[in-house]
């Protein structure tokens, strides 16, 4: 069961702004429909909190943690859609970051190929089509 | 023949805005001249509806029901300017999304390959292009 | 020899705006310099004219008639730029379009490759660059 | 040795403005420190002046001069911002274009691969990360 | 051991603007948790200080030196975030350039690829998402 | 319904032994359990029959008829491995080749790619698994 | 758990010799040291038994069914080189084809990917190496 | 109209055997049912005759004279297989190599791409495939 | 320093032989020359040793440890033949397979690409040249 | 001028059999009849000389000579078969090796891309073709 106390942060290592972005290749969750696996990527971007905003609270994903959390979907039903959203709320929870946004992209099922983005505060525009 | 009959919808599951692209690479319908097949790719991109503004409503198009619409054009007689605006019209009729976009990529006919595009809405400038 | 006259319209299909692009891989003219072939893409992009600014004058172009017109220029001695202005006026011409753009791409002569583009009216920023 | 003397013109054949692009990709100069060779491709992107502006005076450059020009930095022992900028401005010299931009990627040297771009004028901003 | 002192720069070669990436792709240091080697590429872009600002002090990094820096991170334990920023804060010390830009990407570690992408002034917005 | 009499042949063009590889990249039947629509690609491969060997009868077959031929699959109901078999059978009683083989190669279902390969007579080894 | 009963088969449908490939891309098990999941993808290819050998035995495994048998490792911590002669084995047992050969191909573990191949029976030579 | 007496030769340069491949991508004649324009690339591999067994005669195609020799077909209707064996034949006979391969791709017509291979003599088999 | 003794093995999963492949892209050693760092990717395949010829000593060389084998070359001056030799001779004697083979490719030095291959046993040739 | 004496050579690492492959992406020389230059990639493969067989003379070419003696090239007048036979011949007097096989790859010119192969000995069948 996706788990958002499985993640772990880590204090921001610069004051001056900066961006992250982690891509998973290897997600895989199920459809709540038909019990199938769904497998897809999970492009996750953001710009940690400044230092000084953060007062002590940590702004970057750890990543061993990060890969935790997303294998805890691994047998959940869960609709594309809903992964997305929940992907972004748990990491906007965890992170309080400047901007975050997160892409799925999940292989064809009956012929098509479905990608969903969800964002949260003012996510730089040349990224968004991206 | 094509029937917005097939279309089914579900809640939008997230109240923050997203957005969705669904593409379809095994189109098939017939060209109105020459009753020869026509194949292309289908790329669907839209931001669902608001879910207050739906009231009760749903706004996002199910991905099963998509696939059986699209099957529907497999016997009919249609030039690629038509697939396009038939589709955008459909959906926007069914969605009500907040913007939505069609583009369809066809196959080459005697040495030309095409690609057109219909808008419904504010569609994002970065989308534009792609 | 080019020959404008084989160009054929067809009524645009929708009220609604919408984007056309025909790409056209195997494009040749000879070169008058040298008498040896060119090998080319020809980009085509634009938008109808609204119905009712066309007044039951049609505003696309048929695919076919478009072909043919591309194969008359099989054995003209012609230089690329000049190519590329010569399209983009005879569609001109003929569509009165929202806007137009030919993108001409040939493949490389004495190890250099050559794009020429040539643009009618406002075109969208961000189809320029491609 | 660079000689700008090899370089041609030829008269813009359209009063409509367009852009031109030519890739060349076999270039090869020197490296001034180790003596070898540095090979690299150069875009060469431009608008041709206006046919009235340049009164009589050509605006575009011809393409076997140009390849000539370029073979001519062969033996030359030149570093990469060098060449790019030298390049630039003989051409700027030669064509007084609206704008225009030189763009040279070079092969890797120790594991690092470099591209530099020199750009005079109001270049069009979707031109100037390609 | 990481050591600014082993960068080197030369006088900008032209009182005109210009812009300059370096492509690192073998870069190697070690993760500070588990010892294993990290692998990745990295980018940096930088607009050389202006002649005439700089006064005598040299706006280009040397290639070789900046190799010779890259590769003194070899046996150094350091996460992704703080190697980006570490060199970002570098450069700019050595080059007081326009604007800088540091991307470092990284192979995938658990499955996961990382980019991180540090900024110095004022990129340009079209190079940001790149 | 598939039919052998659209399949016509023209004699062979040579009296030296030769091969054909015609590729159809747009074939299309339906799933006789599903009734959904299969999309694959066919490669068919052969040495037309000797010119004294087929005494008047012609040996290669029309590429237009081909393609009307393999329109006759696009509603009937048939799986892969009949598909295959049926069109070798078809083609080797027309043409009395030397030798053929047809590879027919199908877009995913259900997460799954499959190949299927039929021989007539004595294929050349180093075709086989191509 | 992974389990045998859940193939199925259909009968061969051509007394001729034919060769069946299906790749599976979204293969996943457990490492059975870390419980970490392993993804990969699994080719099988087979001659089918021929029609009177097999007296009344089919001989192609269905495709739907060998779906659901791959799933059935989702959560099964086995290796690499098990699950290879475990699929080997099983589809031998139930097909008892004229040959068989099962290739695993497994995404990076600590940056090594792995490949393993299993046959049974005289597998053509120009597969092997596939 | 294709001209033999286009083709020239020039001295084997080496009294070892070796092999020569020209690729030739802009191969362009005419259907002679439709009269459009085929576009195809053209494979040509020989082993040029040894220079002791040829007695002062010339063994190697000269490169530009092949082109125009290639040129030569540029408005003549002809068919795919009467282009290869009609090649194949006058290279043999101009050349008498040790062997001599030729082999013809041609882009999609009515959705079907065409391969043809004519063969000389005895071409290692490692090279009839490809 | 590498070192053999971090080799581990496990005992062979099957009675019937088959084949494993292990490709480390990230292998890194030293110039001895230079003392710059090579980057190369280190390619395993062999058979292990039949169980029953091995007696109860292990035939499949652990995934981990190979890893940690790998990482002993990081800062060890030797040259690419050298490396090559070492591991082969290094993993026949720990794995008594019935063959192995061992390519390195590493990245260009120079300008230069090298590959570099070493067998043990009779590998089977349609490896050879992969 | 091309020299020979450019080359340097080392001993045989290995007393066991194995393969060297050395691929330069940057060769350069100069068309003999137009004096254009000619860029292309010199492939070489061999199997140095048994140590014993050696006795005492190294069998191995050393990459940095190897770059320069290629590098000796650059402003000769050379036919692209000519290049080939050369360096077979100078690489088989420096090394003695059991077998040899240079493969050069040219870029287009006039629109053809040529490749030539020169063997010494009795290079492996599966090398040949690539």
């Amino acid at each position: 069961m996706p788990d958002i106390r499985l993640l772990e942060t880590f204090p921001t290592p610069s004051s001056t702004p900066f961006v992250v972005e982690h891509v998973a290749d290897e997600f895989t969750s199920l459809c709540p429909k038909t019990g199938h696996p769904d497998i897809g990527t999970i492009i996750l971007r953001y710009q940690p909190a400044a230092a000084d905003t953060n007062a002590g609270k940590s702004g970057c994903v750890e990543l061993k943690a990060l890969k935790m959390y997303y294998q805890s979907f691994r047998n959940e039903g869960i609709f594309y859609e809903a992964v997305t959203n929940r992907i972004r709320d748990d990491l906007v929870t965890l992170l309080k970051p400047a901007w975050l946004q997160v892409i799925t992209r999940w292989r064809g099922r009956g012929g098509i190929r479905t990608v969903i983005r969800a964002d949260h505060g003012q996510v730089p525009a040349h990224l968004l089509g991206q």
